[in-house]
């Protein structure tokens, strides 16, 4: 996959050498940021605030196929599917650690072009890069990234605290994330049998930038601030929209009615998938990876957030015994349930 | 290598199945614990002091055998590794996030071997699990863990503040976990080539233990705050003795006289080095994994520290300009080299 010739070989720095290549670039831009790499562990001042943490564990071959991420993108989106759980709090997050385990295929050009994107992400939300571990892998590329967030303990947003009558809302769209990946992955089975064809994504930029290049939602932290809105509970769409749903009102112990006809889908993600013969509701339901906020606010707080085109509610909370439903474009009952992508990979 | 007959396969269970299971019986034993494992990330409470961060990324057929490790042993120590960066702070560790990548030949029983170390090792040093990923895994078993830990600021000991004149001190003995593994290695190789042959380990409990089931020296940290000596700098013996004094000379821009008949040598240590044809002395310098504290204190502290058994004095801190060196027991004066393990993999 990497052209070897005149490339540096990991082995010939060495792992201190490796460490001490791509971190001294590192500007600490946190006053929260004691003391970053080079030491036994990072030292970082709360100031009286409450400190949230989150891990993510990423893997070649379940988590990304380097046949179609370019390694800055994936850099990239390993620190925002990061940033999103933290911004799920209803939290700023402000450094993150990163491991890396590379098998001896990498050369150091590579690295740095995974680093580049890690970088990138970090400079943009200005996160400090504060630790992390390097090591060599026989098994392919692995990512683990820990991020750390503050908060005032009154502003921190839990999973479990929807009550009845609160509505349901989300951030930005949804599903675009699974039919990028649906395209991806069938321009890789096309380049597989024939490597002289092109892959024809042209004009499905956005979807495969919802895929490849996700972006945390803190700016939607910021507007609730702004807005005077806490939302009562909030979570990341990681997993898709039905399971995500259905945390909040398992942990809150609560039911819901969500209306199809509002999941908001955008037109290329709708297209799309009917190119694949997929329904857009359910790639928004199950397809994952969108890094959206859902989150319930109470009806008070309607009136604040009805004009912002980025917020869209659909639909609201209920008590347990009333399930968690979705309510079809045609009027009809389902029960709601998460099927993740296990429902695609039959 | 599992019997799989009357076992539970991962899949069945499904990621939050799995993560119900492995978590269900934590139980928070920390004040500063305020939102455990359930959410998008934990909330954590400081309480005015500063937070410290480490993190170690473990990989099968790289930190770790199976072959001979077993997985509670596994669990046990991947857990003590990071304790141990925190304890090199002088600080006190408090919470982990445990990250697993799990292939399919993994049984859940395997699997809860893995977490009973895991939580033996937490039970026993009062840590909190807050949070962590769980996901499957190509490459064969994949471990991150990250510590948080907390102390005052006027505590925290860092790597680059040893003094010229300091006492160069180190905790327990050395070279056992190398002398361990070597052990290990060689019944692996017997049993491999006749698996009717039992291992024999008899009497080396001691070294085997050493390599497989290590211990965080926070009791060291307590003592030192007992005795009211703050180190001057510090950090945990995990690459070996060699590269750690240098490091701490490196960073703090100093040399040092390290004295080779000073370097604490178990007996057992020593006998089984000699019968492997190792100089026990290079297995203290370069063998790595003991995890004791090599710390520098000021000469005025001496008399405090002096009687105690559990630390050895072992040289002294001098101006950058005289350099790193080991003088050998008959006198002669060598430059003080990091060969970690690379020493003996040629």
């Amino acid at each position: 996959m990497f052209d070897n010739a005149d490339r540096t070989n990991l082995d010939q720095l060495g792992e201190f050498g490796l460490i001490d290549h791509l971190t001294k670039n590192i500007k600490l831009q946190h006053a929260a940021t004691l003391k970053g790499v080079g030491d036994d562990a990072a030292v970082l001042d709360p100031a009286g605030k409450k400190v949230l943490i989150s891990t993510d564990l990423l893997l070649e071959g379940i988590h990304f196929d380097l046949a179609y991420t370019p390694l800055k993108h994936l850099g990239y989106k390993a620190i925002q599917v990061n940033l999103s759980d933290i911004c799920a709090m209803n939290a700023i997050p402000a450094q993150v650690t990163v491991s890396l385990g590379m098998s001896s295929k990498y050369t150091l050009e590579a690295i740095e072009e995974l680093y580049e994107g890690i970088y990138l992400a970090c400079d943009k939300y200005k996160i400090d890069i504060v630790g992390g571990d390097t090591t060599s892998s026989k098994q392919g590329l692995v990512i683990s990234v820990t991020v750390l967030g503050y908060a005032n303990e009154e502003d921190v947003v839990y999973r479990n605290t929807a009550e009845e009558g609160d509505l349901l809302c989300v951030s930005g769209d949804l599903g675009g994330a699974y039919t990028g990946l649906q395209l991806l992955e069938r321009e890789k089975l096309i380049y597989l049998e024939n490597p002289k064809i092109q892959p024809d994504l042209e004009g499905k930029d956005y979807i495969i930038e919802r895929q490849l290049k996700p972006e945390a939602r803190q700016d939607i932290v910021q507007l609730l601030k702004d807005l005077k809105v806490k939302p009562t509970a909030m979570i990341d769409v990681s997993d898709g929209l039905a399971s995500e749903i259905l945390h909040i009102c398992k942990q809150s112990n609560k039911g819901c009615q969500l209306y199809e006809e509002k999941i908001p889908i955008d037109p290329m993600t709708y297209e799309t998938a009917r190119e694949f013969n997929l329904d857009p509701t359910v790639c928004a339901l199950s397809g994952g990876e969108d890094y959206e906020l859902l989150f319930t606010i109470k009806q008070a707080d309607y009136d604040k957030i009805k004009h912002d085109v980025d917020v869209s509610i659909i639909g609201y909370i209920t008590e347990a015994a009333a399930g968690c439903n979705l309510i079809s474009k045609s009027g009809q009952v389902h029960e709601l349930k998460a099927q993740g992508w296990n429902a695609f990979k039959k």
